[in-house]
């Protein structure tokens, strides 16, 4: 798949509004008159620095993995310098790379990752590990104080074993989202793992940022899928036992999970598998305020139920997401008036749920069953199928939005957190207020709820503002530091699902107290004394 | 609850045999005769050497806990000294005590324990945490190369917090299973995990050794469990955030559950927990052969499935279940034969599974509809309710009978492990053969299913034979050598949920690999530098 340089996925793919005018007076009412911003033409432009690495270093590194695989030509090392932020895009399309990795590496095996770890240990040469390059918080983008070599893993996309008794599959940790499936489900199996990355990220880069999917809540995050892993080091490579459950110390695939490429490189998983389900049934429904959402999210999670969705949009972002869908008309506009008012609701000033359940036709009915009893108690207003059906359309497609945004100089960005039920709603409006403060009350936040667990969930904010022309990274970072803040603060996760990298690494001193701090810090010093494992990423060199 | 020194549990409470005469006759025709095995007739009559703290050291201990909570009697050292392993039980009833620890503490908060702590490493004193003192492999016995002191928990027993909003407790780490239990109960919620040592186990030894209850197919093991933890550790004190889930590096409530005080003390846990279950519903049903039951237990995890107890004996298992049983009389046993006779299936030779559900009236009807088509698709014969009642008034009883056992002179323990469907049925009858010949083919084995994952089941056995007079230890050491080779050739975890203490410790290296013994020893270095935490255990010091 040929991919944007300077944007989200498919090269020629953008996102089609279903009413585009609607969509734009929405956004003119709420922001004010979107600009144009320029982007240059191609990446011929961008300022590439030639390559840091001298000629005995890349002697080295050719030694080991042969010279087909290793190139220092400055397209390729510009789309490996940056991942899919905001921020990352906004530079890119200036043509800016603050600094380049100096060598792009595509190794096929493990034994060859391993060598050239070794080979990068002795050179003093920083690795980066890069899966599908989607981080959004810097997690691949090289500091500049160490010549870099980016290990480009998607070489590496072999399932190189499915156990059907097991219901597990070993593959290498290059392959991205799709090719896993459609190999799984060839055999009758699924991950269940849909982040929106889905299309673009990799296996590996899932288990080194602990991602979780958008059917989190039955499949789990993917550190919950892994079985065991492989990891190469510089010096070695560990293998975890490939058990189902252990009592045998520290677990170490809850290590490696999250390690976000300082201690090694994750180069292989096995991972458990659900089988595909037979009947998926998701709906939509509508609740007066986003507090009796919630507490329904809770209810259904603690009567032991196991949603493949359940998703909770809050005020701001139902009626955005109304704005954007194609609105009904004559008839069909008359019929739903006339059953949301027999209802005493109104789209204005609602939330809306999409939730629904994966599995066996008997188990689906009855997970349903349970629900509604919830669902009616908390007085939702069932909206059917339909907006469960949009949602599932356009569930990958939102990064294509910000991409028709960034074109009219609107600032677009997300950021996630995770918190229990007992200070959801604290959490939800002290942070929501904190990034409209932050964009001086001249933008738009909105937030919803996903990936819910028995003792809380998810939230998931989208701000919009229009860019302060030249500042547009200053901006960005008053928003950021004043959600990272508030989220601290109201007792979130500085991170449920999109890792630490370098955006949120200030904050991990806080977050994991010194205590914590000095235990990462022991296992950085073991797998990487010489400090050559994705410098600046979760914790200071 | 006044405990036997000398055994299991409450100090007047025997195991009953239903059947006594039946059951010594089938002892008889496996095992032999058995014979008389006396013990010591008090605690006094042990031998336990003086106390090796210097009166300096003692000193030092006592500015920081008060007299009140730390004693140097013989008696109490005594206790404090061995576990409840086979092994344990033989010495204690013998009189001995290889190493016994040189004082014992009661602290009442994290401070004292964190003082106390911070006393011992600059003293060079040894610190054992101790909750309920059940370890079945060495986890709280002192190693006799440094002075050391014994962390008896068991006052730090209080609930901090419960918040229903949340369904979380917040527990001091020295509680034991029926207060924690009777604290959540009186709230509406069960944390769900019940070991068989819950009567007498304690919340921070559960975690610390990453136990599982024997409804843990439902609830999960207590890893799972926990949301967040409180350890102190020489020096300072770590406190994980509490959030239901993060993106923010390694895990660290998965590296301190598992660490079994080898890098500080549990002192607090904040739990997630379950509502009461509205419906238990266990039934027994009975398989013409082991493996017709494991096929219906993968079957059961693989369709999504949750029952809160999935049991399943092999032959040899359900063989001595039939032994312990009342025998139906008169009609009733016409009824059961003809019952059996009907579906060409005989109580000689088959296996019996004990499996129900936990929760809401619909939710367990509809489980029980969806099980019963796989069990049926097996073969399986339904018993009813008897035996899983049966079960589970029992549940809890069998360290009892491991001590009338041992008055009879018969070795009797037990071992586990886990291992993926695939290698199931070969792991079961390999270790089994192996612990048969390690005991001369003279001894009883059998195992049973439990504690099942989409991937994979734990495998528990127990063994029994004549103990072979003045060589007791050598004898089990012989079987448990044997136990553990053929565990691991056979792809099985080294443990599922004994923990490995130092019985199990020769093996780490070869079970965690060369890389994961060092990141377990450079998180031993961070906590505990002096390497004064519970030595011995885990790892080589």
């Amino acid at each position: 798949m040929a991919t944007k340089w300077w944007g989200w996925g498919e090269e020629h793919r953008t996102f089609v509004l279903p009413d585009a005018q609607q969509f734009w007076a929405f956004v003119r009412s709420r922001l004010g008159e979107p600009g144009v911003s320029q982007r240059i033409g191609s990446l011929a432009e961008v300022s590439v620095p030639p390559s840091h690495l001298e000629s005995k270093a890349l002697d080295a590194l050719r030694r080991v993995t042969g010279t087909s695989s290793l190139t220092t030509d400055s397209a390729d090392r510009a789309v490996h310098s940056l991942g899919k932020s905001y921020c990352d895009l906004v530079r890119i399309r200036r043509g800016e790379i603050p600094h380049a990795t100096d060598a792009v590496v595509y190794p096929e095996t493990e034994e060859e990752v391993a060598a050239l770890l070794d080979a990068a240990a002795e050179q003093e040469i920083a690795v980066i590990p890069f899966g599908g390059g989607t981080s959004v918080l810097g997690g691949i983008e090289p500091t500049g104080a160490k010549p870099t070599v980016t290990l480009d893993l998607r070489r590496m996309n072999r399932m190189l074993r499915l156990d059907p008794l097991a219901a597990t599959a070993t593959l290498e940790a290059g392959v991205l989202g799709p090719s896993l499936e459609e190999q799984l489900n060839a055999q009758g199996f699924t991950l269940g793992h849909f982040p929106q990355s889905f299309e673009c990220s990799s296996l590996g880069g899932w288990i080194a940022t602990r991602s979780a999917g958008q059917n989190s809540t039955l499949y789990g995050k993917i550190e919950d899928m892994v079985e065991s892993l492989r990891m190469a080091f510089p010096g070695d490579t560990i293998a975890t036992p490939a058990v189902p459950a252990a009592a045998a110390g520290p677990d170490l695939n809850q290590i490696i999970a999250g390690s976000e490429g300082i201690l090694g490189v994750i180069t292989q998983a096995t991972v458990r598998l659900a089988p595909m389900p037979r009947r998926s049934d998701y709906r939509g429904y509508l609740f007066p305020a986003f507090q009796a959402g919630v507490e329904t999210a809770r209810e259904l999670m603690q009567a032991g139920l196991k949603p493949a969705v359940l998703r909770l949009s809050d005020e701001a972002e139902t009626g955005i997401s109304l704005a954007m869908r194609a609105p009904p008309r004559g008839l069909r506009a008359v019929a739903e008036g006339l059953y949301l008012a027999a209802r005493r609701i109104s789209l204005e000033g609602s939330t809306l749920m999409i939730v629904g359940f994966d599995g066996e036709e008997e188990q689906v009915r009855s997970d349903w069953r349970r629900a509604q009893g919830i669902l009616r108690r908390q007085q939702g207003v069932p909206l059917g199928h339909g907006p469960a059906q949009v949602w599932n359309r356009s569930r990958f497609d939102h990064p294509y939005l910000r991409d028709l945004l960034l074109d009219h100089a609107i600032m677009v960005d997300t950021l996630e957190t995770a918190t229990t039920w007992d200070r959801y709603l604290a959490l939800h409006s002290s942070v929501r207020d904190a990034i409209a403060r932050a964009m001086d009350g001249r933008g738009l936040v909105m937030a919803h709820l996903s990936h819910a667990y028995t003792d809380g969930a998810s939230v998931y904010y989208t701000f919009l503002a229009r860019q302060r022309e030249g500042q547009q990274l200053e901006q960005w970072q008053e928003v950021k530091i004043a959600a990272t803040e508030a989220i601290l603060a109201a007792g979130g996760a500085l991170s449920h699902h999109h890792g630490i990298g370098s955006d949120h690494r200030p904050w991990m001193p806080q977050y994991l107290g010194a205590a914590g701090i000095r235990a990462l810090a022991a296992l950085k010093q073991t797998f990487d004394p010489r400090g050559i494992m994705n410098p600046g990423k979760l914790m200071a060199d």
